[in-house]
């Protein structure tokens, strides 16, 4: 539909169609990265953006860049968020933000045609490869190649537990190009809470002024092949045993700081995983966040000292073979306040909130100024088919994102 | 080779070629039941012994049955143990017994033909299809088809983890065959021991007299899809936590009776397995088993008392969904005499043991008079590449079995 006014309407229309890749029995959606579901629904933004004169590109990564270029050769302001999905999710992670950035930038388009604005900067919508980290690993693969934490080459190479590589899944849908994307002078993004915090209290916009510190590691747990049935208990390093006792001393330390600090085990893999065998190889994932270093580094500590006993009284051994993580850090301030800014111009109830989950923009704002902008979750429900967020404060959100994007892109943070 | 008198090296030279089949790199094997190398271990077999002039058969869920009627219409004494392997398993575990009897028959046909002898049984060697459960639950199925406790279309229609029917995979492997085998008048299994008592205390046959009881569950974990990053750890409903509370609960449950009791999860499934999603399910397989039924009784009651606690602290619902056990029962004490006569008079060292383990002959000897043998595990290894049985106890449980074979064909347990 070219021409069509980029209205509200509109883009609940449109968010009704992207919810339909990947689409699950029970409302929510299932489009991992690179996977057809995937290449589908870049494919349509790819569409939609193009129609309307945006020039669509795919950097070294997978990352797909909507550009509109109104000041030759000026860096962009880069808005946008992730389609990709976990497994089974819900319909508004990720891909609302990246449908909320083609809308704002869409209006801001069409807004400057039609009254003859020159901007100081370029728009471009993004959407970032491989966010969920789900089938590849690290999470939020794309922005960290943008953002240079990450090598290019390896970041190929990463394989999903198919064995299939980064490389290949792209280059399966299409979607690999090269060079390293547009220059970017400013980046926005927009997504859901996936907390509770906002609904509770009644506010339509959380204006995130910085992250959680993450510390993530995987971890080995190695013990001794052995029949279930005819081995005593003495005799077994039951491999399962030992990992199951870390993901409870993990609960443990998380209870040591109530509200303060949260710990979780999602992944967990059991070798030779058959009814008749005590396990001899556990792998899985732990994390432990806090908005709180000194609380973190704490709880931490405290789990890294459970791991003798638990060696000790399982009989196994327990490697940590992989840990990466992230500080505390701080959202520029000085967009913080121009979206608070837009947010009461708009009369809508904002305030600062801190996110604990990772995002792209957790990335982007080490490199280059950010604002990044949440609307509330039903619920706080997340990363699961239930995920909701009302019409009205989607388009609350798309409305501040438009504004604060029109903001940066004539250069009210330029000086 | 046809004719090659079947001499303790050609065992031994017949037992390193059958471990080639699905041979891993550590020395091990890798023939889970109805694979290609299952099949190609069942061709092997059935060559060898058909060569003989033995008739090779398989029955409705692909038992494989060598027959040697030299008594038209008489019943069978039916020897043998299982070729299928765990996904990473020993030479020896079921091997062993199958070519065990393979040569006990052998070296009966060639004794009754050069003697002129009639026996008053058959002679039959069998390899049960799926005694491991692996890849198909229950374990033992082709066992317990045969002795009526599972019926055989239930049995056909049971999928592995990829969806594949045991129909399906008998028919790819060309050993789905029908009718229900040969008539038994007795039966016998050698197997290895799977436990260190033997090694230890200088017994080289193992005469058992009875098995353990066992309890077997599959407990479904319900929690509820969530963040990892966002969610805070009261809203949580973490079924990996409460799943792992449940495997602590279960080696807790064989603590409290120390040598008595053993426990164990072996399977266990986490549902989405992502690192950034709190599980929504968890499903796992558990089992407790013990000589004694009362203390049995007392750690399953105790271990389901704890089900409420850890529904509360994890916040989760535990589902009950399948059971299946056994009790403790007596294999026939006239065949442990008979066998101990045997061992006797060949002058090896014997004495009654309880299998922990479950075996086919657990099966058989609730329908027909049967005689279960043991010989050493170095170490009590088992379920594990590393397992061993020695040249020299591998060949003194062949000589043991065939006596005890020869013994019961020519009718000892007759009246």
């Amino acid at each position: 539909m070219p021409g069509t006014a980029p209205t509200d309407e509109l883009f609940l229309a449109h968010f009704a169609e992207l919810s339909r890749f990947g689409a699950t029995e029970r409302g929510g959606v299932d489009r991992q990265a690179g996977t057809p579901a995937d290449g589908e629904q870049r494919r349509w933004l790819a569409q939609l953006l193009a129609a309307e004169g945006f020039d669509v590109q795919y950097d070294r990564v997978g990352n797909q860049f909507a550009l509109l270029e109104l000041v030759p050769g000026a860096p962009y302001v880069l808005t946008g968020s992730h389609l990709d999905s976990q497994p089974t999710a819900g319909r508004f992670d990720g891909a609302y933000g990246v449908l909320a950035s083609a809308h704002a930038c869409l209006r801001l388009a069409a807004e400057f045609a039609a009254a003859g604005t020159r901007p100081r900067f370029n728009l471009a919508v993004v959407n970032w490869f491989n966010e969920e980290g789900s089938r590849f690993k690290p999470s939020m693969l794309g922005s960290s190649v943008f953002t240079g934490k990450l090598d290019a080459g390896t970041a190929l190479a990463v394989r999903d537990g198919q064995g299939v590589t980064v490389r290949e899944a792209l280059e399966s849908i299409g979607c690999l190009g090269d060079g390293e994307g547009p220059s970017a002078a400013f980046c926005a993004e927009i997504h859901i809470e996936q907390g509770r915090s906002l609904e509770r209290d009644g506010i339509t916009i959380g204006l995130v002024d910085s992250n959680w510190a993450v510390n993530k590691y995987e971890f080995v747990v190695h013990g001794e092949q052995a029949h279930t049935g005819s081995t005593v208990i003495a005799d077994r390093h039951d491999a399962l045993l030992g990992a199951s006792m870390l993901v409870v001393a993990a609960r443990e330390a998380a209870d040591r700081y109530p509200g303060q600090v949260i710990t979780s085990v999602g992944q967990l893999s059991v070798y030779p995983n058959s009814p008749v065998v005590v396990p001899s190889r556990v792998e899985l994932v732990l994390d432990l966040r806090s908005a709180q270093m000194p609380l973190l580094a704490e709880a931490d500590a405290w789990l890294h000292e459970r791991i003798a006993a638990i060696e000790a009284a399982a009989s196994v051994t327990i490697e940590q073979r992989m840990s990466h993580g992230w500080p505390v850090t701080p959202y520029q301030p000085e967009g913080v306040e121009l979206a608070a800014k837009v947010a009461a111009d708009l009369g809508l109830p904002a305030r600062p909130v801190s996110t604990l989950a990772g995002h792209d923009s957790t990335n982007l704002k080490d490199v280059v100024p950010t604002v990044m902008l949440f609307v509330p979750s039903v619920e706080g429900i997340s990363h699961n088919e239930r995920e909701l967020t009302s019409d009205a404060d989607m388009l609350a959100g798309v409305a501040v994102l438009t504004e604060v994007v029109r903001r940066l892109a004539l250069g009210a943070l330029a000086e």
